[in-house]
């Protein structure tokens, strides 16, 4: 992870941290030099995807606008995906900023929500079938790699 | 706007892009080469602002990288602002793609509300008073112009 810019306030053992670090596993949707995209583990939705900056970022105050690119651009590339995975057009991109706000990894992530704001599932609650996930992942991945 | 990369599917009268050509008012809170910055005028919390791209996309899956950057740069900016007006640290940041999403203006619109996913009020229901809005988003300016 790129190290300048880093915040006082940044846990180098936050969950996302030890991911980039190789330290835990997770179901990996799309990865290149700024970003990583991943299945949720508690997903809100069917196909409920994290991405995530290689920035030492809390929240958005910490983006730098290289990464801010990066991370739209890897967000658009899921979205255009769980749009063909999962037949359906309506995708939430939302990111919560601040515990106040309900966050609860503090490194900055975007969620890509395959649902309506109308019937959004509660954040962060129940934990997904890790088979289920690890196939929606290979999914999603191999419609990125054909984009 | 910039006419480049133009969707087939964009509609030249969406309110959004009524106001950026300046035929219909708003309360400004922020301008830049790429965004602009205004108050949403049916909020889900007080201070609830709406950032846009100076681009025609209907959705993020036509935002074009530079137009990306900024939008984020400009989110960053206003939640900064909204945090010290308000004097709280929770900001969500809110993207909806697809009228199956919730989507009700087809111009790329990113929300800033100061709220919690938890107590979210519905999208888009209740008009507020417009000199409140013109107050927040004066404060909101001033606190931008200030960082």
């Amino acid at each position: 992870m790129t190290e300048v810019n880093q915040q006082a306030d940044y846990d180098d053992n936050n969950i996302f941290a030890k991911m980039l670090n190789g330290d835990i596993p997770y179901h990996k949707v799309y990865e290149d030099d700024k970003t990583l995209a991943f299945m949720d583990i508690m997903p809100q939705a069917e196909g409920h995807v994290l991405v995530i900056p290689k920035q030492k970022a809390v929240d958005l105050a910490d983006l730098q606008p290289d990464y801010a690119a990066a991370i739209l651009m890897t967000s658009k590339k899921v979205m255009q995906a769980q749009r063909q995975v999962f037949e359906r057009e309506g995708v939430i991109q939302m990111q919560l900023n601040g515990s106040q706000a309900g966050q609860t990894v503090f490194h900055y992530h975007v969620h890509l929500i395959p649902s309506s704001i109308h019937e959004l599932g509660r954040h962060a609650v129940t934990q997904a079938d890790h088979e289920k996930l690890a196939e929606i992942a290979k999914q999603l991945a191999a419609v990125i790699a054909a984009q």
